[in-house]
């Protein structure tokens, strides 16, 4: 029998069309129609329209009503694909990995860097990939790019301009797409630990910092002044941040004192913090931070966010923040 | 004549040893000594103390008494190794690009994963590679890593862990080593503009700023409470920001209408921005924002700091904004 999919559309640039101020989103699911069709291979496609937004518009009240209307149609079809623009796809596939926590079906979010409606576009393509990645009955949430599958907690945008714009951050691609079809790496797809459980709750009081040489502590204060409540800061290195003649450790140790929750991750795209090596790692560690490991700054943020829309409780937040919940995270068994 | 090359070190993990709270700076240039001379071919080397820091800790102060010692000390070798932390070293070969306009000499930063008391470190390798180009006769300041000579001002460090720590972004990398000795690509050598001019001046009063869905647009209004006076802000993709239910593009205008400079870029790590493509770029640029085009973070911020310790005039802070300095950009001819 044929698989049953479900193609919800948010916008971006693979439904934008030229408009008076430039490219925007503008295209239904009716316009794309056609399209959609030719690539659904022996799929029965059903299609409809979430909203019509350049992704940059998309926040986490979008994502909780998305990770809503995924978790009610779950069971009516054999696998999800949602059409979304590529600027902050992979923190929205990172936050529907967590609130739709061990997914029964597949949710494949796609987009691309031309609009379908150009010849020479992606679109087409990726749409392809994502279809027949969303029947593949593996289930989990994904991020299809470039004929790459990757893992929707693991995805982010590494290139602006390229069709080869994502890439699997410290982690293998679920699948490629090459000569010889599709093909999945299934060490590479996390094990359901559960049942479906959706969990779309958030903070909105979480702030992301990226280090710099020359930041001063009252910024760091001044968050704490405006009431965040969680603070994920992209440090130096494997977790390097300044404590001789800018001490942001003790800086950091008050904002802990507080009830802050404070990650500490890099701002290095590849390979993650490791932050029991140097003597500035390890006295962050010793006041209370929380580190990235080998996350992704999107999913260690939206991570950070999810747990604080679940519980205030510190050793909570610290015990939720190092497990695994779908395969964002490889923490070392000794931390 | 054998060229005669100083090594200035500032400490970092080529000179770190083990102590209690794990790794930390310590090694002088007399302990490295015996290592260093084993690496300086037929070059004579004077080698000198600057500080000893991890570079999580080197600030703006630091670049400029590092500029001036250079600038003081540059007629008196044929070029100039500096030791650093791979921490902020991107952050800091980029300033020295700029404070050392027009530079005479080569300055080559260099520093290693591993300290150079580690029988397998990349220490003596990336020595050895700085110093070779130190003696190559080729102005402009530099990064030596992996084998690679980097532009300064072209550098980031990509992965934490990694001895190819560094690229090259959106920039063919200077000189590379093979079985064939130094390849140095000629076309990558920015051409010099003008004679030496130290330029040591910089503004305390810039913050960069990581997008992120969810930002409250009061974060960016803080900033400007808090007396900041320019903004570099790694938007998304090629240089999107909200504007629908949350409108940053408003917030941004009136920051710039309070004589804020705001600059904005991207958070991928390679291709930059183009902000002439979508809606949301094109307001950007309306209301007066600058793009950092294809420069890397740590050169969009450091230029942002420069010039505004330079000017306080916003025609001349778009103008030096635009210009290419040191090989840090490459601004479309329409634009």
């Amino acid at each position: 029998m044929s698989k049953n999919i479900l193609i919800i559309n948010t916008g971006g640039t693979l439904s934008s069309v030229m408009k008076e101020n430039g490219l925007a989103p503008g295209l239904t699911t009716i316009d794309m129609q056609k399209e959609l069709h030719m690539v659904s291979g022996d799929t029965t496609l059903e299609i409809e329209d979430f909203c019509s937004l350049d992704s940059a518009n998309i926040f986490p009240e979008d994502w909780a009503k998305l990770a809503r209307r995924i978790s009610e149609v779950r069971n009516d079809h054999d696998g999800i694909v949602v059409i979304h623009g590529t600027d902050t796809m992979a923190y929205t596939s990172s936050m529907l990995s967590f609130m739709l926590r061990n997914i029964n079906i597949p949710v494949v979010v796609t987009g691309s860097q031309l609009s379908i409606t150009n010849p020479v576009a992606d679109a087409m393509e990726n749409c392809r990939c994502a279809i027949h990645m969303a029947a593949s009955g593996i289930p989990g949430v994904f991020v299809a790019f470039n004929r790459k599958v990757i893992l929707g907690c693991r995805a982010s945008k590494v290139r602006s301009l390229s069709f080869d714009a994502f890439e699997s951050i410290n982690y293998p691609n679920v699948a490629t797409i090459s000569s010889l079809g599709m093909s999945i790496d299934e060490k590479a797809v996390p094990v359901r630990n559960g049942v479906f459980h959706l969990s779309d709750s958030y903070s909105t009081k979480v702030c992301m910092l990226k280090m710099f040489p020359g930041m001063h502590r009252s910024l760091l204060e001044s968050l704490a002044e405006q009431g965040y409540k969680g603070i994920y800061i992209e440090a130096y290195g494997i977790g390097g941040l300044p404590f001789v003649k800018h001490d942001f450790i003790s800086t950091i140790e008050k904002l802990i004192s507080n009830g802050i929750t404070v990650v500490i991750g890099t701002q290095c795209p590849y390979e993650g913090s490791k932050m029991d090596v140097y003597e500035t790692g390890k006295r962050s560690l010793e006041i209370g931070a929380l580190q990235a490991h080998d996350m992704t700054s999107e999913a260690a943020l939206t991570k950070l966010m999810w747990i604080l829309g679940m519980t205030d409780n510190s050793s909570e937040i610290r015990d939720y923040y190092s497990i695994n919940i779908a395969g964002e995270i490889n923490t070392p068994l000794n931390q």
